[in-house]
């Protein structure tokens, strides 16, 4: 049996060169970033270095602007509740959509029950956020503009310029949630006018245990998790210095040859894709088609009548790992936001499979899924009630059949 | 030049066996503990195996009762302001010390900017918290009772279980942050009668990137970091799963022979301290002497007329890396708050330096320990005006010379 990791989006291998150069950093250099001597001094070089190599793939002048957290959920609560405490005194409003990542939107709820607001813009039925929506949605109240640059669940890329020069002209925060995007899209600060923008390494060859926050200069923010100095006082903590190496060198060879490797990507993404549409009937895709617009490596679908636990479990049966909704609440097969938010039919929210693409993937694994994916939708629609319905006429397909 | 590594307290070697146990998950193993796939299926069992670790070690009878966080410090923020947002309708009064890490003290403070309140008891000349203090502080508005174990500055050991006594009394949840104890002194949650409690694996041979919180089956207990569903969605974000394997096993580890082990400490912090009060006048300990109630790795002296700054930075140039004031705040060379809360004079906390010895310092390395120092000493006092003007009869000692 082949194996084929279809999950990216949930982690990544750590990368072989990633691996080696955080060996030394266990047993041989352990100090602590904070202490005053040989040991602690060498850690807290190798922080500086990665916080270069952050700054220099986000096109950030200021190695200073990169913080570290512990993930790219907790580098979005920081930039979230950050900047509610630290702007609460000017407005308690804040701007998101209604298909942000469970670490935005859930940050935000919370803040809600502590006498903030928030408007949630809608998106269209690919995903997308109209710009114009956000303008419309500020008042004088409104701190914060928070929304992803590509979307965790089904890959739309946002137009982030756009949203970022309306946060310009109102001089308001404005958060970039780029944990599904780092290492795969290109990302400029400046470009993109983010106050604030998170990142995730084991989305992109880096290890787990570390996510990062830049910090534009002007932006405001305050600590979530108090204790020492660390961190120019907005992560105490003592900094976990193997995964922040690891992290910077994974952030460095991701941007190395990135278009060469994503437009391999792309290629297999609509392979995958032509695949499954032309060989199982009633498959949708959500999110906008394979190419500029999408993140290259998602391949979100939809397989009309039948649950997304079961193709789940029997692609691991035959070797290839995939998620269903999100990669954060997996085992929480509850329909996902961003699929309710795009309009996607109950019933097709939850027969819902999620396909993300790394750069070891093959057109040979792409074929193996497409064959063994159509005999698993097969067999899961002989046991389904729903498709027997269906076959005699008893409930209508929500899709319409491909041409 | 001989090289001695004496601040544990900061941070300490990971175990060999630990960083054997932890390579496979970088790389091999990658996958997500949500995913419901072979990659993460594996990473959910071995955060399992972690949880048995801790909580064997711990003496809870409830795996489920380990929850991960990214560091003790994080711990020690989901532990107290966990436990105000769960309980803020039964009341909004906590009672810590006036010596807790700043992790406590500092959660606490932003609790108060929230409309909380808390009472700090003082703690004796030795640092010891007096029960009965924590007695009388209780109000019906009490939902939380946060003491350390051992102090992380000057290794006093709270008579936790009286405390813990007089917290069941009341029904008040009752917060030990063991985050310095644990891996060097023995805990029993149930006979602490413990709601809570916190630990910090990078302190005994574990990796940096995981803490851990204990939680009682009846404590009461929000989320802080929000987002998906892990840790019984008491925290979510990816779980850093070599940093928990690592976590686990230096737990289980440092279980083995802990009283040997121990015993073999207490002779190396005996001796320290003994040639450094016979080598060097106008020295003093803080906290209690060597023995019981005294945590085994740490001692904390303070030598007047001379800054702890320059004795931190001659001893690392001779080869001896030490800690002054709290690891997490060395760079802050303020005096520390449980410098201040022991009443010890500003001038003998600006002159302090915290040893603390670990399972490869040698009777050798002491030794060394005891003449560099000694020399150093007399260096920094040679350039000091204080001990210039102390020599001249225009200032006095505020310690009693030896006898």
């Amino acid at each position: 049996m082949m194996k084929v990791y279809l999950d990216h989006q949930s982690s990544t291998p750590v990368l072989p060169q990633v691996y080696e150069a955080m060996l030394p950093w266990f047993s041989e250099y352990y100090g602590n970033a904070s202490a005053l001597h040989d040991q602690g001094l060498r850690a807290k070089a190798a922080l500086n270095q990665a916080r270069k190599q952050f700054s220099e793939a986000i096109h950030s002048a200021d190695p200073e602007s990169v913080l570290f957290t512990s993930c790219g959920t907790e580098a979005n609560n920081l930039a979230v509740k950050g900047t509610a405490y630290a702007l609460r005194h000017k407005g308690k409003h804040m701007i998101l959509s209604k298909a942000e990542h469970p670490s935005v939107e859930n940050s935000v709820a919370f803040l809600e029950g502590q006498g903030f607001t928030a408007t949630r813009v809608p998106v269209d039925s690919q995903g997308f956020i109209n710009p114009e929506d956000i303008r419309a949605a500020i008042t004088p109240e409104t701190i914060l503009i928070a929304t992803h640059y590509a979307n965790h669940d089904i890959g739309t890329i946002q137009p982030i310029a756009q949203i970022g020069e309306i946060a310009r002209e109102h001089k308001i925060q404005f958060f970039v949630d780029a944990a599904f995007s780092a290492g795969w899209l290109p990302i400029n600060v400046r470009e993109m006018n983010a106050s604030l923008l998170s990142l995730s390494p084991h989305r992109f060859y880096g290890p787990k245990g570390v996510g990062v926050l830049y910090k534009n200069r002007k932006a405001r923010l305050s600590s979530i998790i108090h204790g020492g100095i660390q961190e120019n006082n907005l992560r105490s903590g003592t900094e976990n210095i193997p995964a922040i190496v690891g992290g910077g060198l994974a952030m460095e060879l991701a941007e190395i040859e990135r278009e060469k490797k994503v437009s391999r990507l792309r290629v297999l993404q609509e392979k995958l894709w032509k695949g499954l549409s032309e060989q199982i009937s009633y498959i949708c895709l959500n999110g906008p088609l394979p190419g500029e617009n999408r993140h290259p490596a998602n391949l979100n679908v939809s397989t009309e009548f039948i649950e997304g636990e079961g193709q789940l479990l029997l692609c691991n049966a035959a070797g290839i790992a995939v998620a269903s909704g999100s990669s954060c609440v997996s085992k929480n097969l509850k329909s996902s936001p961003t699929l309710s938010a795009i309009g996607l039919d109950i019933t097709l929210a939850q027969g819902n499979i999620i396909f993300t693409l790394g750069k070891d993937n093959t057109f040979e694994q792409i074929d193996y899924v497409v064959s063994s994916f159509t005999k698993i939708v097969e067999r899961l629609r002989k046991m389904s009630p729903m498709w027997d319905a269906f076959q005699k006429g008893n409930i209508a397909s929500v899709i319409p059949q491909k041409p």
